[in-house]
Parts: C-alpha cells; sequence; structure tokens
C-alpha cells in the first residue's frame, strides 16, 4: 500500500530508466518493511530545469556555469 | 481552506470531467466537515502512464499486457 | 489507480469523517472516471493550525481574531 | 536542508520570475531558520487552469467569468 | 538532487528499518541515472492507519476485518 | 491562488518561526508575480530526523557524526 513518488530534473530520462526506478522503488519496499508489491503505488515526476532550485539558483543556471 | 491533490494518468480526461472532480472534491469537503468551499483548492495533476508505476510495473507495459 | 492526498487542519477529525473522506473521494473517481475503487488510494494529512498558513498568515492567529 | 514546493498556475512565468522564486524561498530558510542554503531544494510546479480549481470551480472557468 | 517521498502507514516501524529505506533509495536513484548521493534527498511520510484509505475503506477498518 | 509547501526537520520551530516563514512565502509570490495573498495557501511539515535522509542516511546519524 505505500506511495512512492521521486522527482526528478526533466533530462532524458528514457521509458526503460524509469521502469527501473518503479521496479527498484518497489522491491525496496518488499524487502525492507515486507509491502504487499500488488498495492504499491511510484510516481515518478520529470521537473524542467528551470524549474528546480539548489542553493539558491535554478539547475539550468548551474549547468551553464558548469556546476 | 483543505487542499486536495488528485493523481491520474495522462489519457484523455477532458475539461468537462477536470471540473467535476473539482466540483465534486470541493463539495465533499463541505458535505462532510463543513469547510468554507471558497478557499478550498484542488489541484490535478496528470501523469504519464511512463512515470506511474503499480506492482512494480509501469503502466505503460501493464496496458500493453492488457492488464 | 488514482492517489488522492486530502490536506486538512488538525482539528478534531473523528475517524467516522475521515472514513466518510475516504469512501467520498474514492466513489468520486469511480463516478466522474470510471477509476478502479480497488487500487483507489486516499491519503488525509492533519495539519497543525500554527503550520498552515492563509492570507500570511496562521489558522491559529486568524481563530483567535475571529476570522 | 530543507525542501520546499511552490506550485501556481501556469500563465506564462518567464525564467526570470522562478530564479527570483527559487532565491528567494532559499533566503526565507537561511533568514529565519538558518538553514544551509547549498542543501535547500526548491521545485516549482506549473498547473495548467484547467486542472486548478478553487471555490468549486476551475481557474479557466473563473477567467472566463472575469473572477 | 532527486527527491524521494515515502508514505507508509504509521506501523512501529523502527529507525533502522528507516535508515534503510533512505539508504536503498539513494542508491537506487545513483544506480540507475548516476545522480549524485550527495544532493539526494529522501522524507519517510508515516500516516495514521485511520487517514490511508484504499478501496474506499480506511486501513484501520481494513486490518479489523482481517483484509 | 498559489499553495507553498515548506518541508523542514522537527527541531523545536516556534509558532513565531512558523508565522515568519508562513508570512514571507507569500509575500514572495505577491511581489515576484503580483499573486493575490487572500488565497494564498502555506504549509509547513515538520519532519522527524529519523524521517528525513540525505546522502543516504537519516539526519538523525548525521547530528550523531557531527555533520
Amino acid at each position: 500500500m505505500p506511495y512512492v513518488n521521486i522527482k526528478i530534473t526533466n533530462e532524458n530520462v528514457t521509458p526503460e530508466k524509469k521502469a527501473q526506478l518503479i521496479a527498484g522503488a518497489t522491491q525496496l519496499l518488499v524487502d525492507v518493511l515486507g509491502k504487499n508489491p500488488a498495492t504499491t503505488v511510484v510516481v515518478i515526476d520529470e521537473v524542467d530545469t528551470d524549474n528546480w532550485g539548489i542553493a539558491g539558483e535554478t539547475v539550468t543556471e548551474r549547468r551553464k556555469a558548469g556546476k
């Protein structure tokens, strides 16, 4: 019954990678807490680099600055 | 003052259906808890089927498999 | 498969009222979008009135001021 | 280490405005709580006006009605 | 820089189990997407069984019914 | 109409500090985007240090290690 939300920057993540994140997060809940995978939900949000900030600046700006 | 977030898969939900979800969720808070509709906020997130997982696999895969 | 999150202030909401919110939100998704209730998840967050703000002030302050 | 999520309607917010929101929210956590900006994350979600409801109706409908 | 939120029912999860969830979710992002663990944030929300619903009823009710 | 969610570790944040966060976040939306403060909502979540992870470990562990 767990619900997992993964937020990452939107930078060409393939459907295969997303499927791996979903399978891996579900298995983690099974392994650590014995949760039922049938009702484990995982939602991935891909966030534009203009809309993600860390250290007070956008990821877009950080990428330009080579950070 | 309540805040309701509804996450659904992105599968051609019409503006009319969204308006019904918003009206219905707002009314629910009025009916059950007597909340003020004027400050009740509802946000709908439509999530790509590649980005939604249940039972360890993406909804895209499940649809292909006829689940 | 929908996921609904309802945030309300923490003000003595009974288990019966919570059960009504969960039943009502699930039925809304069934009625409007034909979703499967078996995999519809509803999570209620109760937020302390010190931690909820509207119009730039906390709900605690607003209640004291009779708003 | 704080995490801030800002949800706004999707109405032509420029990258410069987004950068100001990120800088401002980060500074707020520094000023009020002495948090470390280096690990302060801000994520902005832009929500379609069809998907945002207040007072039981969508923002799209409200804009049409001149509200 | 990813942000992961794990919501589970509040049922005596030990600090050791929580540490395993945090380590595992962080490693998943490193393994699948090559993310930097230093800025990967994981937040676990423990939700009362009265506040979590699936299939239209609370987990509290489901546990009583032996589901 | 914006919605802001601020997640911080649960470490004796006073009601006064919370009121400052709410006032400051609301003002930020007014200043940068011209939003209406009357319908701007801010919700603060205080998260136990056992439940917050960064760099693959809990904040509880990091505090013990003097990080």
